[in-house]
């Protein structure tokens, strides 16, 4: 097997992103500004990037991947964390929910790939438990993985069912803390948001010490949407841009995953994944007929949460104070797809189909003419 | 306004109940086999029986009520409880649920009325709080109270709106621990079940000391079903008893609340009203298109945990010890159900149409043919 | 009983509106630019102001009211309309969305009022129908109103229970196509919105011939979102404005109705319902924790589609044909709730608190600092 | 690859069956007493017995495999179908459910395998489609398939993913009409239902010509419940059988599919998997903690109701005429869960561990005590 990690991946603090550009956003940021600031969460991509030229099911071009994310890093198979889950436009998939719906439990990581690779990815997620994991508090090894996908079937030789084992093993163990790499990257690679390139994206809020210091974080991996409805900064930025967008309508899908530290029960949970399609809209979404639009939040607060005997003892934020919670889910979500797409670059794909990238000066350029752009944050 | 209590109200502990006929049931109950045993739980009835013949609008004859059930009694108005809903089958109306579903909070009573009464219910239990109550912690007197309704059509001038302030403020104000009056009282007054006189049953469950030593208890208002399906203790009883049913079709509906000592959070709260359809199966429902079959669970663990600052601590039971809780609420609902047919009075209503109750005697037979009657429990 | 009629009502053509101030929107708007440019969409409003000065429980100030949408005019009572309804945030009440959810079936008007007139408003629809109409197609008068509320308790004297039966009969039987009285009107009277005074708002839009040419029209009750929120037409005009805001956190809520003409199925429908949350994003909304956002969508088409005997022959539009009214439906949601703002007089209520309307100067100067304000649209 | 095809598959029409042992239903079956009764569904098996004694993780014992029902045979793939689906406990998995939920349609099989084989039957569906069919009429491979599980993890070395491409084609492949191999076939070879061999059961139910004459059939991959609780035609069956059962609590699943010709809308077969439920709960199931219970039902009628153009003539059952299928389906079910722990046969798997099938003469003897054995039926 060969696959390549993107550049990218290497120098994920280098990379592009809204607020080196000028892009104005509420709300406090994180230090790294991605849903890695929520302490234990960690994030790894497996990038595969091989061929050229005319589509041959089963041979490629190959543009695609699969991106990891743990709740708790390597405790998240021994410690489960609670969830909640909410499909805006259920035209795709997320494994798992069922169980998250009946439960309030995540059991394990939240993995994100391409339509047609839902099933390797959630057979190697199984087998990778199976090889560096152990059985259940009581005994059991029953594992029901959370798998979602977006549609990269223009750029990527889909058919081919390109994700495997390995990659998946690669992106569970190499998930680290720190910088997240965006863009052309793990489940993202082949993806296409708004018209022009999309791909993974990440952001986060830090809450107040009055709200509680809590963080929220937001990882997308976006491939929604049509270029005229792409708004950035309430701008009407996809209508300025000259030329036509990668899709005619609103295809693709988004993938939200949405992380906290504040201690949130599942109702609660849900909650704020619902608050994910807020900040969608804020981009200029609709939700198309055909966008598998599917969030899902879990906290790392309460560890130990799901031990099978006893009592459990719990914190609970009340509902009265998370407004700034929700606020922050907004805004995360929103920053994350703007970086998904600052950060893809150009790519040529099966068929040598090409998805621009978002021009990084037009996009200035438009911001400024609405009086909308602002310092660079560094 | 004049409005007369059932006879049989006053004599709650003296009322015909299944095991005392030797109908047989799974599982331990509580003291009173009923869902005040959930300690703080209380209930309180407004019976209203007045008038006799042909049916006019707005003058009767009327056979309706209300019944009020308060999870921590009048301290329902301060502290509210976890709670979960589901229906079966939503033909019907139970107010309040979308704020149930989105806080996990019960911040009142459940009350219970004919379907047309639900308004004048609504309103009489938010002008009970004014006069009786205080404003919220956040100093806002914001209700949206939970009123769940049943038809009572057949029997009762239900488009006369019977049902006034002073019956609600009756079931509210005189809500109390300890028996639970059952048949024709309370919102179950006019009601219809299986083909033969329904109205309000309860029963209760404890569970071992090994399981948690917790309590569930249900109370239904049950007005759904044919004559045909009816089946006690696995017995077809309703095709064994000559004659017809009052319904041809599975018209009507049932309500069911379902209490706990448990420590249960929203998500799980929501599990146990779920298997209130089990219980409801097994006395031979198949809720039919026209039956509103509305479940709510609520759980007087946690008190405080509605408190608007700072973080609230709470107890949780883990789902992995849930079983014994499933089981308890599907026999509970199970009883009462048979409970209220058996506490049931053959009533005389509007335009002299009369629904008689189920016979003793026959069920009696009939069981014991089957080879399914026990030993009367006093 | 003394209630009087808002001067706006009396002029619903003449009132500033959005387009009228040079905000732009997207799509095209029907021809009144209102939930009546859906064919047989009447409504109808009870405005009921009365008194000044200190709040005495049950006797004033009263600012408020109720507000009917009748899908089919006078024939709704005889024939139901398919229907969805989503909660984006479920702060509130709307009766009868269990049955909608279940049947699929919107089987009369929908009413919107204050929080604590909801019972009221049932009831007395109820005897509206029993007064005025007939029992449905199987002889059975079941009645499950659809009615949803925000609070005014700021401004009216919620706890005096205002809202009589002569308004909701006054609201269902006046209800009529044509222009809509918008802003300080029915439902709306006492309501604040981002700040300023709220209300009743509506928009629409008429899809191309290719794709259909249907209506969708939407009719908002606002009540929601802080000042520091709001955004127009990607502006944030809210904090532009000098002053403060009339509520200091996203409290209040909003209820929305959607209407259309297309030919579409209950689970479309509530697809419809759930894009309605795109359109209050777009205006700042982070759905608030106290917020009841709750939204209802019906089509037109199909009449007899809920007749009990026979097949029914339906006409459906296909959901790969849906994205220009998901469109339709996120950009009239926008405008309408810009226009309640737009419509809605400065008022003073209870206890003498004043909330102001949102000034038009103000919003024109800052959408054209922006670059964001057109040509007014008469 | 090597696997076995069970005996019992081959031999469909001779299997024992609960009508051939007496034991007595409600309701009229089909021709064959299987969900084939619906005409055009047809259903495939792979069964995998391999290997003996010690479990060696991905060397067996193998007691596993997988089962296929599509809706419109071959045809399933050009022609999706109107689906519904419903979680009674949601422990488990039924990818594909969201877009079920959104859309409305099944577009593709129902595959049913062991828990840990529900990515390698996902992977191998698509594969299946792209080998044997085409895109879909917008040219678009998109696939999203439906696999449901349950757990062999006592039987079977689920750990070892034997459930490869080759055994999902055959069971696509080799699907046919007619009879249906039940117990110990395709999915259900290596489970557990009630304590004693489970596995794939079937039944059906005709309803008279004045209620449509429609066909209801139901398939079962049974896998859930304790001994203590197995209640067949009303009687306590399982306690009253001596000895263990093959578990001590009420864990595994189950996975209803439950098809129809009656013509109905997404909502209306929501409300028919939700009365799966109740059939579920006439055999004493109180849907344990860690059960899967979900279920999913389709109808046949309205081909070419998913064509992406113009507008679709839909012909659609009233909901008032729906409660002899509701009927249909509780009996079906029940019945469907009956059949395939009596066609089940004893087994013994991965370290020697021995689950006995449900003992036929103690059924029948234990029936007749409690007189509800009837004329065996051919």
């Amino acid at each position: 097997m060969v696959f390549v990690l993107a550049a990218a991946a290497a120098s994920a603090a280098d990379q592009p992103r809204a607020r080196t550009l000028g892009v104005p956003f509420d709300g406090t940021p994180g230090l790294l500004d991605a849903i890695t600031d929520v302490k234990g969460v960690t994030v790894g991509h497996s990038t595969i990037v091989r061929g050229e030229g005319a589509l041959k099911v089963g041979e490629g071009p190959v543009r695609t991947g699969v991106t990891a994310i743990l709740p708790r890093g390597r405790e998240t198979m021994n410690d489960p964390v609670f969830a909640g889950w909410f499909a805006l436009n259920g035209a795709g998939e997320m494994t798992g929910t069922t169980w998250i719906e009946e439960g309030g439990f995540l059991e394990g990581p939240v993995m994100i790939t391409n339509t047609h690779s839902v099933g390797a990815v959630h057979e190697a997620t199984i087998a990778w438990r199976v090889k560096e994991g152990a059985a259940d508090a009581t005994g059991y090894w029953w594992s029901n993985p959370v798998v979602a996908e977006t549609w990269d079937g223009e750029l990527n030789d889909i058919n081919g069912f390109h994700v495997k084992q390995a990659n998946v093993f690669e992106a569970l163990s190499g998930a680290k803390g720190g910088p997240v790499a965006e863009g052309n990257v793990g489940g993202g690679t082949g993806m296409i948001c708004n018209g022009f390139k999309g791909g993974i994206g990440t952001a986060s809020r830090k809450l107040s010490d009055a709200a509680g210091g809590y963080t929220v974080g937001a990882l997308v991996q976006c491939n929604y949407g049509r270029k005229a409805d792409l708004t950035i900064a309430g701008v009407p930025v996809g209508r300025e841009i000259i030329g036509e967008g990668a899709r005619d309508d609103d295809e693709g899908s988004i993938i939200i995953v949405v992380a906290t530290d504040a201690p949130l029960l599942p109702t609660q949970l849900k909650r704020l994944a619902r608050r994910a399609a807020l900040g969608l809209a804020r981009v200029g979404s609709i939700a198309g007929n055909g966008s598998g639009d599917i969030f899902i939040a879990f906290s790392t607060a309460n560890p130990g949460a799901a031990r099978p005997t006893g009592l459990v003892a719990l914190s609970d934020l009340p509902n009265d104070r998370m407004n700034p919670l929700f606020a922050a889910t907004v805004q995360s979500v929103e920053e994350a797809i703007v970086n998904a797409m600052i950060a893809a670059e150009t790519m040529k794909g099966a068929n040598n189909f090409v998805v621009r990238a978002l021009p990084h000066d037009d996009l200035r350029r438009i911001l400024k003419k609405y009086g909308r752009v602002v310092e660079p944050t560094p």
